[in-house]
């Protein structure tokens, strides 16, 4: 093949197949080949052309897990060998997504990359949820928060967010809940409102409402597992099974 | 008309009129009346059946600034005499959109709701500009603040985000940029790198890149006015203009 090399990567959206872009639709139709994640609805290859590749570069590969360096250099090597790669990333390639590596490595290496922004789990779950992030009167801002960071323990910036009004949004976190619930906690909050989402935007959505006292043993009944988010700040109260669950709690 | 009141509210994204997603397209299919913002493309009106009714309720109409109140009711009335009711807003519905006090009034009044999150400028600009709003080793968050607080001073917010190594996104601040330097300048952080991007994702886009110490100049000489996204902090140095302006700074 002799197509110009090219990489597009391509925020999939939260799971829900139907909250990708158009653009990212258009993208897909004209991907020679799809380099997708463990986390991309895999309806969406549904998208691209018959004879298009789709490999699946997921971390949760069985017996394999791909690094980062590995999709970089698949990601460029196809788009010498075949044309227009489409790197398919779950919810919004910049967000925790490592897009940025991407670019820089497809940069390096001279080809040319543009970028379809998407609906990110970090902003679009809440809402899904009934749960504003902003609010007028309640909160002027939201946090973003890595639950996975490199050095294995949770972020510094989730110590710092616990001290503010900020709505605060913690990704890949389930595993660190408990962590997260002793930091609100060593700050007095011990009431303030927290959810945990799963499968957000899915069929088998699932989420667990409750504050800082009892969401482990809400998210335990529940039975939330990852991937999951987590949204702690007052907006979270406007849930429409908060005011049960407080009131439930408040009787105990 | 008796068709069943229900009101949809659609985020539009953030510019680009193919950065709708295709549930929000599919809800728009689906409208008997369009109630639109200011900042949703008008192109996205054309998705909408041929006789659906498209109203205008941005607050930047010449003659009449419609009231948040005036919008509920208008979104409750027309779901009540012409059946559904698609709320399209600027990028995601809960970023600032005062989504959550459209619920709420909505559920106040019996009528049932959806939502369709979109695309929101808080995270998608920077993509587009190739500024990864997380980046290993760099930054582990991202703080998203309204530049626009009821009182009409800068977010306490602000204050605290300087002093974190949060990516800090400001939406609708461009007339609050001094204040959010000073605040800044008074932690001493001058070489921050910053950049301010107008009209993101349409053709008319413009960017300003820079630090601390000269963006409010490189945001003039480059005409930059409103609506603009100011984005602060490290991961900024990522964007491809910006190493030639610190080596022109330092220069000087």
């Amino acid at each position: 093949m002799n197509a110009y090399p090219k990489i597009t990567l391509v925020g999939a959206g939260p799971g829900d197949a139907d909250l990708i872009s158009l653009k990212g639709l258009k993208a897909l139709a004209k991907a020679n080949v799809v380099l997708y994640d463990a986390l991309v609805n895999e309806e969406l290859l549904e998208h691209a052309p018959q004879e298009a590749l789709r490999i699946f570069v997921g971390k949760r590969a069985k017996n394999h897990a791909f690094s980062q360096q590995e999709i970089n250099k698949l990601m460029v090597d196809y788009a010498h060998s075949h044309g227009h790669v489409v790197r398919l990333k779950g919810g919004d390639p910049f967000v925790f997504g490592r897009g940025g590596e991407e670019l820089e490595y497809a940069a390096k290496h001279g080809v040319e990359t543009s970028v379809v922004p998407g609906v990110s789990s970090a902003i679009a779950l809440a809402g899904l949820q009934g749960i504003p992030l902003t609010y007028r009167g309640i909160s002027e801002s939201f946090w973003v928060i890595t639950g996975a960071t490199t050095a294995g323990v949770i972020s510094q910036d989730i110590y710092t967010a616990a001290k503010t009004e900020a709505t605060v949004v913690v990704l890949m976190g389930l595993n660190k809940l408990t962590e997260i619930v002793r930091v609100y906690e060593a700050e007095g909050r011990h009431k303030l409102p927290i959810a945990v989402i799963q499968n957000g935007s899915l069929p088998n959505e699932k989420v667990a409402v409750g504050t800082i006292d009892n969401i482990i043993e809400r998210a335990q009944v529940n039975g939330i597992g990852a991937p999951a988010v987590i949204l702690v700040g007052e907006v979270v109260a406007k849930h429409e099974i908060f005011e049960a669950w407080r009131h439930k709690y408040i009787a105990v």
